[in-house]
């Protein structure tokens, strides 16, 4: 039975915005009541305010939508606001929604690093959105913030997890080739990377160490304790649309065969209480055996963009596997991953 | 005093091939007396069976030259030949310019790991030259085959000879993003990688894991001592016309800052007998201290294409050092490291 | 009701093969019983003979295929090939099958020019289907062969058609900027198109300077009446994966302003007999009133790949209007446009 | 014997201004005395405020150089100011350097159409530098303002020029394909050109359609007595860094065999006063004769990026012939063309 909670989109015009209107789109539970953007487009039509850059059409009752501004007053009557915001947008916008009751499920990396605010991938950590009913009672808000990590580090954790669960992760190497859409609209200009590479995404390399130790984290009575991973990261951009490619080399307590790790990759589920949700990737996790995949253009898509590609499972030289990760970078990495957020919160009774 | 020695190129149609004619245009030693392609181009002027590539317009004196077979006697006349041979010819075809009395500088992977083969980078290991000697008495022939290294090995082989000298290499990641070029004409489809990456490049892995501990050895009365240095390689291909990317990240006998790494990389000098060549790279090495270089499309013509570009030096969380890396891979990684070996051979007096 | 049709396609792992693949997956009415192609891939999977381009995957059924050789023996049981064969070899091939009594829905240009064969777009040229008849007493076979036009013909044709019937058409200039994936695979090398155009594609600018006077021709009782218009083409390729885009100025019998053309060609309706098939296109003609579309990347998918997205309709200086066409190349242009000629065929009770 | 005039640069961290700069190095006539920009770049060191995007790298002389405000004043010292202004800006600001008795050779298009400021392209129309006689007594200045046209008009110009010289030309159909710096910096994003074609630039095409007809006009005792020929233009962005295609199709008062127009474009040259200037393309134009050719990435730097090329010369169905012209857009179609233009301002004794 589809339920009918309403929700808003913050920052509905931007390159992410315009993703969670489409994933949006005949939603089983979310209809979207508001979109709201910034001083400049408010009171516009959502058609004339943006500038549509997927390529699948915007969607018919989203055109017609009158843009309203980014305040818990403006979007009364939603439940559940999907931010988009830019960081410092994000950064003191989003608590006053959450003070005025709803839940903020945001794609910004402003409230990543709080103790008390759980940055969620489903099918890693669900038992991580617990940590909401400590944020409650810390913040004295019967809303909520629940975040997702940067699409680079998404992909990523969920490969490791099926690792470290397996095999125990202790240290990893990794090199990113990013997708343009992960800089937003405009973003990168296009005499930047035709025939180019730029070899730095300024603000990445932090955000890649640290969050997937967050992520793989166990949730005890004093919040998240981190997994002992230690991480190098290198990160570029690279002339590709859409799914971010990451090229990975890991250490493990119990060193394993390629064959027995794309076992492990095969067979990893996410916890039962995040597996049966309309965004759940299905499958989780996808290994691909040719040698030259997984490719971006080909495989983005895998599971609706929510699914994680693996390929390329050998022996390292220095550790003990390396391999290479693929992830929709705008859908898992970023809009659908707030979205599977909400439907986890609704799921365990938290909104 | 210009010298006048008679060369030829064999392979000369293909996209390394032209580089050679490109490069050895007005070269104030070397002159080409015959261009020697495969049996379907025979017999064709040079601008009949090639399908230029380059922006460089092709030399006037190559236009009218009439293709001959890959054999000593076809380009007889020549003391040098170049070799722009696709591996599995080489293999056959160079050892007969050798015995027939003709230094054979060779971009091919045939012969790089025989004993004693030279495998070069003048502004690395000069002194390998001497293994010639050595290979004409196993070999009994009069001429040679000297080979520079993989066009990914070239540049981050250099970067790490500067830090190996100062601070002793223990290990070393390296992740590539390699330009089209590499893979030849016609080479990569363009369907393949518009809007995309591949994640693989058949053979490369290997190469660079194994050639820079040829090249950072010393050479011992038995040939050259392989350095205790380890590596792990990641190779991806992307939409850039030339111009290698290595992302790396390295260990040290003795840690060190960024500084000092910069300043050592800054400092290094070729050995005595490669500084001087007409193919020197000068500097041999440039670090960029901007925030996102260096860049292939911006930077690889750094030094005529022959310096080695390093930027974005920082400290690693794993190991000691983060780097990046960018080297012309048709020039200083192909054609232009042919030539400046075959520069050294004859100043050593060994042609 | 679903029909189930049994269907071959001819040259099935090259690119546009693959396209008929993507498009038969789940088709109402025809189900693949063969996929042939060269005697290199005989006898192997689909899946290992073909390196499958598309970004939709291989469907499953497909994988497991045996690829059968291009005779009638080998794909019988089908009434239906679909050929994606290369003209050279459509020329011997085709007409063995339609003398074996099969249909033959061609892509290649082979038989285009036969005055006895329908050339067809069926939202354009329905009735000429009619001309099978006559083909089949003038040949003495059962089958049949039908065509459909080449790629850069196809969209404009279908927009040229909307401004015939309503304002009569004179002459046209078109300039083409076409995708790669009409070249095939591996088709253009990527060396040869980024940061490039290539202005020519060879034998383009005939076909489109003659292929659409025969569609836009009345069929009469000696065959096809051709149109008085007049052409001149101007084609070039492009660094884009799918859509071609094409610069039409028109001169018209009955001059008219662009409000008038764009309410023409958004009524515009495909003749009755090919309106409400699986595959018509619906709308037949999309006019974009944005300055800057159709953009390939963004409107080739309009109403699945089938529709014809006009955009920028103005007076022309020197003829009467000027406007932009984009169709899907592979899929309307191509596949697409066979399959939808085999509905028609069905249809019109001519298998 | 190289004069020294000084010289100033407005405008000098934007694509146009580093081309300038780029240019300027070792000019044997010209010397750059002062560098200017927007406020937000004033004082800061040149290095310091501009993103540089061209791969030759920055002259050392200019990395210095403190960024001056854009006024006579603060460049006062030089005797010509190369303005690389936006046209919103060099509308106001280009009259106030020319009062103060400079003169103003500008890339913007706010003069262009001042029936007292010529439109110059030497190669074309050097005696309409004259002009700026009239201009002088009209406008109550000492200095001038000179303009060159649209980079999309330049390539094409000079074509049209050596047909209109020998045949008499009539109408043109014409469609580019632009390349992105034409745009700027940042200019076009990556998200709407990577895997994709804008079919329309805004203002474009009406330059195109009107620029040839004064180029290509008599100087009167009036003015300039326009051409009386007549064009349609449609204009597109491509994914090409440096380089305009135009695709052209003619009508001839004098019709012509292909053969001829080689001949007559091959033989054209420059007006004597025009001719032996440093930045003179030499030759004016070159055409190639292979079937897929000029291609932007391997021919625009034809004559150090000053020479016109054109191909594909042949016969057009509708008008007389059918040809496509290449133009290097930031070179000979901006800052190449606006120091040549100063060059023959000096030649002519009219500084």
């Amino acid at each position: 039975m589809p339920l009918s909670i309403p929700v808003a989109v913050l920052g509905a015009t931007g390159s992410v915005g315009q993703r969670f209107i489409s994933l949006l789109d005949g939603h089983p539970w979310f209809k979207v009541v508001a979109l709201a953007a910034s001083d400049r487009s408010e009171g516009k039509s959502y058609a004339q305010a943006c500038r549509w850059v997927l390529s699948d059409p915007m969607p018919a009752w989203a055109r017609e939508m009158t843009l309203v501004p980014c305040t818990p007053e403006a979007v009364s009557g939603a439940r559940i606001v999907f931010s988009a915001l830019p960081a410092d947008q994000a950064k003191g916008l989003e608590p006053e929604f959450a003070r005025a009751g709803l839940a903020v499920c945001s794609n910004a990396s402003s409230y990543r690093r709080e103790a008390d605010v759980p940055l969620l991938l489903p099918e890693v950590n669900a038992e991580h959105i617990q940590l909401i009913r400590q944020q409650r009672q810390n913040r004295g808000w019967s809303g909520a913030i629940l975040t997702n990590p940067n699409c680079t580090s998404t992909g990523l954790t969920v490969a490791l997890k099926a690792l470290d669960d397996n095999f125990g992760l202790k240290r990893a190497f990794v090199v990113s080739l990013q997708a343009l859409s992960g800089a937003g609209y405009p973003g990168v200009p296009s005499l930047d990377i035709i025939d180019n590479v730029i070899p730095n995404i300024g603000g990445e390399e932090e955000k890649v160490e640290w969050e997937p130790r967050k992520m793989l984290g166990k949730l005890g009575a004093n919040g998240v304790d981190f997994a002992e991973v230690q991480f190098s990261a290198h990160t570029n951009r690279v002339a590709v649309i859409d799914g971010h490619i990451v090229c990975a080399s890991v250490e493990l307590s119990s060193p394993t065969s390629p064959e027995a790790a794309i076992r492990a990759l095969n067979l990893y589920q996410a916890p039962a209480a995040a597996r049966d949700l309309p965004s759940a990737p299905n499958p989780v996790i996808v290994v691909r055996e040719e040698a030259d995949r997984p490719q971006p253009r080909l495989d983005r898509m895998t599971g609706k963009g929510m699914t994680t590609v693996v390929g390329r499972v050998r022996p390292d030289p220095l550790f003990h596997l390396k391999f290479v990760v693929l992830s929709h970078n705008t859908i898992r990495g970023a809009a659908g991953g707030s979205i599977y957020n909400a439907e986890l919160l609704v799921q365990e009774g938290l909104l």
